[in-house]
């Protein structure tokens, strides 16, 4: 299959987590013209997003929910699991650490890292705070490649060039921060103003 | 001007961002390279955006970091200050209400909601915390239509309900549900694991 952009990739996710709504539930048939009204797109969007899928599960009176779950998580790679450290075990490192709703999703949180004595050696929701220091220790002995970075701005240029020296590959950037990286570092932003700004200017259009 | 992409806005919040640290660093001029290579994109698409904006203080050697970070502020309308509510005071709602970086960009959080007994009446970052009871006396006292929904998924529908009787009109939904809603209520769905989703699919088509 082509490369999915990440539009699609954003609806799919959405439609995957009405399904799991749907099946707990008990709705076991699902139309494009339902997950339309609750994102408020096209129906003929929907229909096209999910023709793309092999195996889709459509009969005449809709899709099978289990069916269109199981075809969107193969399609994502869900089942493909996946380990990371969260950098960072502040508010927002802590609340990503609580979140179990990663795990469905093939993500691991293993571990948190961060400068605080008296973080380290705590446990987050069972998961083990370690001492920054350690990093290269830890991503070679669990074999971690991803990192959630969750630090303060000013301090995230720094921490982001000590992950990548600890053989960190791939960050998840949740700092308000331009990372300034080699190439082959991959670097999702997390751009949470930005989102906010989209939101704050489709308001302020509105009024 | 026309409506403005949720791309562009993505983007222009990044410049933003890199503005800001340049002023910081005392670079008054940026060219369009340096803003390409720290987001990894083509030279042409940052000058395309940059070239949408009125006056960008353009000049033979670049940007003037100034004049373009106050251009984009006044684009994306931060100057238009907005007043908001935090819905759920866990520790997302709590890591939201710490950052201070929302009052650069025009949002402010006057106070948190929450059901638990021992988060009412306590403050946090010199938030108060109330009674989400007292939620629709709050927004008509306050004047507050954004709520900002960190509730977990299970009780999310309940809650984005209750803020709608209680006069909230547009929704930054943190929670990891799609919320089914008048179609007069405008809701922004951050949705965290599908930005994930696109992060881990990167990942996995490049290994």
């Amino acid at each position: 299959m082509e490369k999915i952009s990440d539009k699609v990739i954003g609806r799919l996710t959405q439609y995957h987590s009405i399904l799991g709504d749907c099946i707990k539930n008990n709705i076991m048939t699902v139309t494009s013209s339902v997950l339309a009204q609750l994102l408020k797109i096209d129906d003929s969007q929907v229909r096209k997003d999910i023709s793309m899928l092999n195996n889709a599960g459509k009969s005449r009176v809709g899709y099978d929910s289990i069916k269109l779950k199981e075809t969107i998580e193969k399609t994502l790679g869900f089942s493909n699991p996946k380990n990371a450290f969260i950098i960072g075990a502040g508010n927002l490192g802590s609340a990503l650490a609580k979140y179990n709703g990663f795990e469905d999703y093939g993500l691991s949180v293993l571990a948190l890292f961060d400068i605080d004595k008296n973080k380290i050696g705590t446990k987050i929701n069972s998961k083990p705070v370690f001492d920054i220091k350690d990093l290269p220790y830890y991503t070679k002995d669990m074999n971690v490649e991803i990192g959630i970075l969750t630090i303060p701005a000013d301090f995230a240029q720094e921490i982001a060039d000590y992950a990548v020296k600890s053989k960190i590959k791939y960050i998840w950037n949740f700092s308000p921060k331009v990372l300034n990286l080699p190439s082959d570092i991959e670097v999702w932003n997390e751009n949470l103003m930005g989102n906010f700004l989209q939101f704050s200017y489709k308001i302020s259009k509105n009024s």
